[in-house]
């Protein structure tokens, strides 16, 4: 894998929870799309919107959607507060449900709409996020959208956004799946799941790098759901240029806002690039097995600490509890790359991993 | 200036207003910046943000600004979205006053809010944009934002903002004032304005490229405004990831929102780089020499032709009337890269242009 990306020299990186490495085509993908036709040229506007067509393009092919689906954002809060800006009209609902354990932007964005007239609903503490029973008896008729988190950044939990868009539908409510956390190392196929939208991002598992995150909206809101956010990429044709006729785009670039950011989206492709060409359910499969090898190696030896059950994602999410210092500084020593939130120990293996950096690990933090 | 500027070859670039040549510096900062951090350590968010530190001490430099009052946004349309929605717990007022020759982006961003209750008032078709008593006569009680352009896009109208905002501040009303057209070819002096906020962007004068936006706050307003838009950026503390504990940050990163977007704003600073470096009093005379130099060879042998008067940008808007397809075709002919908004050809000279592109202009449009 080092012939497709750049591994830090001399420390073993499991922080793809994080951003993940980059990719080798980024600097050279960068400097043909965007300063190459900037310099030549004299008239980027045009590559540039190509080379985000060509980012649309390769994200739709990943996650099996149609490209007129998919929408850039620049973070995935960003992404949030636009989709919701469209539900004040389309429903009458006010309630944005969402776990307390979800990443904590997501609360951030649903209770800064409470002047708006929103409310921020939580499931129990100690509510199972996995099982849809837990959705459902939360799911009240005043629910407009539920916010499930495909996989959780802090237990790594691997929740069926399938069975949590069902209940939401049920109950009379939206489901947008937050994807931050699962595109690039688990199956994300929106178009399968049943849910009115997703949010993903490009750093972490895809590998490239901050800035471009994207908002898919279901076939069934193309044109139904009109965002107040907006500007003039929004429009249905944003060279018209005539301030008093703004009319949305019959599809998801209605979400898209201002002038459109290039820089973030062509780094993006190039990480989804690497990750098409070797697949996600290769990578999953990878995953999987050097978590399997690190946990033989080391769960039996680790009684005091708290390793995940049940479906998790690309992450495993260790509680160290009071080791947590001497895990830290053990990390520090062998030059592994992992991080905390807490006390918990997240470790990641992407396709860039191999077993020495299970072995590694399982050696550093016994 | 070419050893500054990749001047596009075999043309004359003629469209600041639209993107700027790019620096010379720009690519060498994107690798150190950007993607040797991220490369080399397995750590690049905390240079990553240094990067973005950097941007912003630069750009604060550059328009006498403390740093701390600056915030990225993706583009215009995104900061001003973001400002308004601020604005509906700190005021009873709602109506958002701009002239309709404002860029269309203001009205489909103030015009998108109807439905939270905001207004969307316009000067009259004839009012002079550039005389204060023309915004004084539209603004009523209900007023809550004045939106100026410094400069105008469509017309090269260069507003005195401090006067519009004294207008706004009598009435009670808010001022804020979009600077897209105007920095890093006309002084931008925020802090000098008695102006609420100001917008503007690296991509055109800044020739930073497009993602690198910002919305400046005045200090009065540092922790007064809470915007609803938001992120886990603008917490006060990103990393103390309590899900039920937001505070906004004391300074203008409250607007910030989700992960920073880097790229752009890299780029961005290679721009501003290069513009503080000749000095934006220096570029704004060597703008209006070749204005002067066009306007001398050009205006007296084209009647049929609306010219500017009075105040202006860096950017000659000349009405070419019926004669715009002929004009059209002589640009294309003579590899001059130039535009038009319907029938106003628009003509920008940077730093990076010289009396030849001026005489090369007039020749071409004689």
């Amino acid at each position: 894998m080092a012939e497709r990306f750049h591994l830090p020299p001399g420390a073993t990186y499991l922080k793809s929870h994080s951003v993940g490495c980059q990719p080798r085509a980024a600097e050279t993908l960068l400097r043909d799309r965007l300063l190459t036709p900037w310099r030549e040229t004299g008239e980027a506007w045009p590559h540039w919107l190509e080379a985000i067509d060509q980012w649309r393009a390769a994200l739709a092919g990943l996650i099996g959607a149609e490209a007129q689906d998919l929408c850039p954002a620049t973070n995935v809060s960003a992404g949030l507060s636009r989709y919701i800006s469209a539900l004040g009209t389309a429903t009458t609902r006010r309630t944005i449900l969402l776990a307390p354990s979800a990443f904590p932007t997501i609360g951030y964005v649903a209770s800064g709409l409470a002047a708006a007239g929103w409310k921020t609903g939580y499931l129990p503490a100690d509510a199972d996020v996995r099982d849809p029973a837990s959705w459902a008896a939360a799911l009240d008729d005043d629910v407009a959208l539920v916010v499930a988190m495909h996989v959780s950044s802090v237990s790594g939990a691997l929740t069926d956004v399938a069975a949590v868009a069902a209940a939401a539908k049920t109950a009379g409510a939206r489901c947008i799946a937050d994807c931050a956390q699962s595109v690039g190392v688990v199956p994300v196929t929106p178009a399968l799941w049943g849910v009115d939208a997703v949010l993903g991002t490009s750093v972490k598992w895809l590998c490239g790098g901050p800035g471009a995150a994207w908002l898919w909206v279901a076939p069934h809101d193309r044109s139904t759901l009109d965002p107040m956010e907006r500007g003039w990429w929004s429009h249905e044709n944003p060279f018209e240029m005539d301030i008093a006729d703004f009319r949305y785009a019959p599809d998801a670039r209605r979400w898209w806002g201002g002038t459109p950011d290039v820089a973030p989206f062509i780094l993006s492709t190039a990480g989804i690039g690497e990750i098409a060409a070797i697949g996600v359910p290769a990578i999953r499969g990878h995953n999987a097995a050097l978590q399997a090898m690190l946990r033989d190696a080391l769960e039996a030896r680790t009684p005091q600490w708290r390793w995940p059950s049940g479906a998790i994602g690309g992450t495993l999410c260790i509680d160290t509890g009071t080791d947590q210092p001497r895990v830290a500084a053990a990390l520090e020593r062998h030059n592994l790359r992992a991080d905390f939130r807490g006390s918990i120990l997240r470790v990641s293996f992407h396709a860039y991993n191999d077993a020495a950096d299970a072995h590694a690990a399982a050696e550093a933090l016994s």
